[in-house]
């Protein structure tokens, strides 16, 4: 065990840690709660503790060859400066650096979405492809790109904000201050806030039911049970953000001509209804040619999507696999 | 004149061919009519004696070392394939062999508009870029992506379809059967369709006059003439298309996180309107930093982009250009 890596999936809420081999087989793995409240500091210390943590599991000599690790919100890969994570209070962090300094490894730092996109690249629903889409739908709508095999930054290492795209001009407000972007229609927060109004408006009974009664306790799972149950409010609901969801993968199928579209999330879980919208949605709105040549899949990798893609990012940074 | 390329812009109308030398200075250029009407074998033949002219005015002697061409609609890069050209009535037309079997030279066939975004990111307002979109708004709406330097092709050569993106999914219906389309809602044809209406409801006196009083002869032409005489409604006309290009172009900054936008076509002709309605939309729908990190430019080849194009591909093809 004298040469391995380390990949970390820092979240808002949990820092999930493994120790991989040249493989990239995981040899231990550790989740913690982040504790962001506690400041950058605290994080930084518990990101080292799960690292000493996962190498005392698998019994490992010596320091990791490399460490990858996916930060929530934009960053800047060349330099590991984390610019903006609202769910853990930064601002301006140097990621990078402060982890190089505790740890005296190579650390290499991506932005979550994209790490998970490279997960279900490599290990995931997206192995085999040459050009893909990773569409995360949870309470927001994030995703990454995969192109010509390589994870597409753009010139600032903004790319891949799918949630961002303007799906319907007139739609309701979205968190970013603009009208109707994918994020604002498609997420489990806009199948939530649909349903809350539709019990304002006095209907949703099976949904507020499945909210245990309490309309400020409904959220997608619960808009899901109904659904699950055979509320037609709220396959409605779940139809509706499917079709919404179908007319922003049909518009990146045909600008981007994938062949593979990965979607993944906590709110894909909604059941057979929002797939089936957005499949039919896809099939009207897509031209011919690139939805033929498109495979849309579920996502394989579930909440582990980042962490293997952090591995595998530790692997590329240790030289054992190629980055193009 | 030992050593040239020929490039070839082959559109519905005409045939623009132009002789390179190895740095891509045109040596000789010709224009003439396509007359698709008269059948792909003697396409092939005006291809052909276009060549030859260029040849002889330029007294080039011996072959080309390449000859590229681009043609309008999907096609297979590598089998030099036309799968569908309706302009030109071809369908499953071997472009590449044809022409390879009558001239004894190397041929590189390639989409017309990506050869447009090709000839602009290497000789006009996209050189120096990185990550590049190219869009066009004549007629109809088209495009190419230029991503980490190289021509962004999808798995099947479909890519850069931007003027199918969805921006309304209640708009109006597009050539292509689906409703809303980045094409139908901000094209020529989609400026010229809303004036129609408008006269026919009464209105648009202006522009029928700038149209020589015939309804039917209203064009997105006519429509920029009366908003440049200060006519509120053709303005309106032209800023409604503005807004809406302003929308897709949000979105696929979102998406790709581009250093360039370059923004052509005859109807971005339609006066400043077009372009500041197009902006203020930018400026409010697409995410801050990648909005900073943008420069939305107009083309600056004109009509020529695609033969330039062309012969940047020609000289690709015979090695004298890295294709990275």
């Amino acid at each position: 065990m004298s040469r391995f890596v380390i990949g970390v999936d820092l979240g808002g809420t949990k820092i999930y840690t493994a120790l991989a081999d040249r493989e990239g087989n995981l040899l231990a793995e550790v989740k913690v709660p982040t504790e962001a409240g506690a400041g950058t500091r605290h994080v930084i210390d518990r990101i080292i503790q799960t690292v000493a943590q996962v190498q005392r599991e698998a019994g490992a000599d010596g320091p990791a060859v490399a460490l990858g690790i996916g930060a929530p919100g934009p960053l800047n890969v060349s330099t590991g400066v984390v610019y903006q994570a609202p769910n853990l209070g930064w601002h301006d962090v140097p990621l990078k650096s402060l982890l190089e300094e505790r740890l005296q490894v190579p650390v290499a730092v991506e932005n979550d979405a994209n790490l998970a996109a490279l997960g279900e690249y490599m290990c995931g629903a997206g192995r085999g492809a040459k050009d893909m889409v990773y569409i995360t739908v949870s309470t927001g709508v994030g995703g990454g790109l995969i192109l010509n095999g390589r994870l597409y930054h753009g010139t600032g290492y903004g790319a891949g904000e799918i949630g961002h795209i303007t799906i319907d001009p007139r739609g309701p407000r979205c968190n970013c201050g603009n009208y109707g972007c994918l994020e604002a229609v498609a997420s489990g927060t806009a199948m939530a806030r649909e349903a809350r109004r539709l019990v304002e408006g006095g209907g949703g009974k099976a949904i507020l039911e499945a909210a245990g009664g309490e309309r400020e306790a409904i959220t997608a799972g619960a808009v899901a049970r109904a659904a699950a149950a055979g509320d037609r409010e709220a396959g409605e609901i779940i139809a509706g953000a499917g079709r919404m969801l179908g007319i922003g993968v049909a518009g990146i199928i045909n600008l981007l001509n994938p062949d593979t579209v990965v979607l993944g999330g906590g709110a894909m879980q909604a059941g057979p209804l929002l797939w089936e919208a957005m499949e039919r949605e896809i099939d009207r709105r897509a031209l011919k040619k690139s939805r033929e040549q498109v495979r849309l899949v579920p996502a394989a990798l579930g909440s582990r999507s980042g962490l293997l893609g952090a591995v595998v990012l530790a692997r590329q940074q240790a030289g054992w696999l190629k980055t193009t």
